[in-house]
């Protein structure tokens, strides 16, 4: 298709860059949805082809991420900021279930905030009520200025509480680039062993938006609710996918009766649960791209595949930031170790650099670099879809920059 | 594009049929939009190419259904289900405000039930607490069975309340076919004129799902919120639209603080409205397509033309209909006078005379005819993009179906 060559390439942030074998199939499918003569937007979400669509769909994340049986996977509407609210009303629910006689002021929530999205998180709990908001860590008290969040904070400052109704990380942080390790053994991978001292199920609520299907979840079956838009790595806007353990789907009507506040039906994960996330209709086409892109995910080797390449395109972009922080061109923001392999940020020195490096970069044919307007500086999103030649040109062109720069 | 000669006849409820040329302009921008180089699912919702759409599309509905300057017009997701919920936790904000005192038992919500989406709302209103749910009318009670929602009731059945949070219908009942009159002085009209005898602002709340920009709204600047899913009239599910009275856009967390329930952030009109319906990333695509329906009507001549076109096809289908019923092949579910102009419902008598009668159809190339799976029967959903011809097409084999049956 001949507008594939008018494309640039797009590292933003989100909505982000999808292949373009997956659009093209989807224009098909806009129009004629698997020889029904009906386009996938025009089709009942009850109808066979649709619920067999969202059947496989659900199969191949529980296949590539290892989902184990004890955890649902489940669709709905109204993005990460949505779930800020339904995981704590879901969470209150359950909570309440299991401590009828508990008081709200005794009820506590613990947020892990290392981020832009946490810090939101945390705010919208405040909100909603019904517990104290208990925050374990706020990382930018580890940073140098005390207001940046450019670290992930050691294990030992994380205070969690005896028994909290939820504990609350986001594993990638969107707009800072911080992100939590991979490796148990790093001092920047989530503390995953000062939870749970009890032998309990740990209510564990994880962010995953802009990580999710980029790599396997380290101790995904030790999570309550895993949760991420699908805009990042995997589809289109509208879109949202949760991973949520049985024990979490509660009748929260009933938990209503005993004083927790009532959650709106579409938020509720036991409606979606009990109707296979088609209690009213849900977005089918994002659906369907997203599930398109995970059928080529699963084609090209799944996530050990994506893992792979996913490092090497960090490591690359990471090496080209260090060679120009040593040139005094570019300067990181995110402490060693912390880094992102999904957002890389980064300033350039010097008075309009940014506008020049933005400019030169958009020139080049590379979009959507610009950081976060809270923040501002770089940002180089490496999304599933950002392809290593893509990675390449973007290297290619920073070293130039800095060459240009440092003469 | 080839794909089009393959396509059938889409008389599904929703999701329902697109317009061709639509669904073909949005496959290009799937993977250029704007000649940007980057696809529309893959922009980033904060772009001035974006922007710039949805400023369009805001001003394409309040140019076409006359929207005052006093209504805001705003696009979040989560379908009407969302809204049942979210209608109900922004007016309690809203009365809380206007009466800081009064206790949750003296605070009514009135509800017109003429079917099962009305039906549906009450029960989410029970669920979410905070008032006391009065059912103005239940027209169930003016069927013969008792039982059937098959006849909007009379004005003087409306037992509304002194002073209620809000007053709420359903315009269109998507699953029973009956249907608020255009006309104020039909009997089957809303009876508007019993509300607001006070002089005040009527808190008056439409669910107009399955009929909005089929034609104009009658009494629009008298609503308090008008919503409505795009997947029926304007585009893919995904999507929903507000329209809002300024005064109904209110501060939930100083309504919080006098006692009412907390909104969760993205289900208040007060985040959408102050974000420009962007407070978090919006369903882009469907929002895209959406836009794209919304041009071509206003190429077409608008509502006024809409109007004429949905007129002249409802009223060939129920011709055929009363000629059938007179032969004794089909049996109307709604009463005279109380059909909806976009879903047709009725029944074939005889044994497997139902079977028979969408297996013809579907030989002959018209699919979702089928009723919804909670009252059997056979729909006819004619929204805005089932043509004239595809509607002739349905009469005629309606007409060779009775001429079989009655020989």
């Amino acid at each position: 298709m001949s507008s594939e060559h008018a494309r640039v390439a797009n590292f933003g942030a989100g909505p982000s860059a999808l292949p373009v074998s997956v659009l093209e199939e989807a224009s098909k499918g806009l129009l004629n949805f698997q020889g029904t003569g009906i386009g996938i937007a025009e089709l009942s979400h009850r109808s066979k082809e649709f619920q067999a669509f969202v059947n496989n769909m659900e199969s191949l994340i529980r296949t590539q991420l290892d989902v184990p049986p004890t955890h649902r996977i489940l669709f709905t509407q109204g993005g990460g900021s949505m779930q800020f609210s339904a995981v704590v009303l879901n969470m209150l629910a359950r909570h309440r279930l299991l401590h009828p006689e508990r008081a709200a002021e005794d009820t506590v929530l613990d947020y892990v905030v290392t981020g832009s999205w946490s810090k939101k998180a945390v705010e919208e709990a405040q909100r909603m009520g019904g517990a104290r908001v208990n925050v374990v860590v706020d990382s930018r008290t580890f940073s140098e200025s005390g207001k940046a969040f450019d670290i992930i904070p050691p294990h030992d400052a994380c205070k969690f509480s005896e028994d909290p109704a939820l504990i609350y990380y986001c594993e990638n942080e969107t707009v800072d680039g911080v992100e939590f390790s991979h490796e148990d053994a790093s001092p920047a991978s989530f503390p995953f062993h000062l939870l749970g001292k009890n032998g309990g199920l740990v209510p564990l609520v994880a962010d995953y938006s802009s990580s999710f299907m980029c790599r396997p979840i380290p101790h995904l079956a030790d999570h309550a609710i895993i949760y991420a838009g699908a805009q990042k790595n995997i589809g289109p806007a509208g879109l949202t996918i949760l991973i949520v353990r049985e024990d979490c789907i509660v009748d929260v009507d009933a938990a209503a009766k005993l004083g927790a506040s009532p959650v709106p039906l579409t938020m509720s994960y036991k409606t979606l649960a009990d109707s296979g996330s088609l209690y009213n209709t849900p977005s089918v086409l994002p659906m369907y791209i997203s599930g398109l892109v995970l059928e080529r995910m699963q084609r090209h080797g799944g996530l050990k595949h994506y893992e792979e390449t996913n490092k090497r395109k960090a490591e690359k972009v990471y090496a080209v930031l260090r060679e120009g922080q040593e040139k005094g061109v570019f300067k990181r923001k995110v402490k060693e170790g912390s880094g992102s392999w999904m957002n890389v940020v980064f300033e350039v020195v010097g008075p309009d650099a940014e506008k020049a490096f933005l400019e030169g970069a958009e020139r080049a044919g590379m979009m959507g670099l610009k950081g976060h307007r809270s923040v501002g500086g770089i940002r180089v999103s490496l999304y599933n879809a950002v392809t290593e030649p893509e990675v390449d040109q973007f290297v290619e062109y920073a070293k130039q920059f800095i060459a240009e720069r440092s003469a």
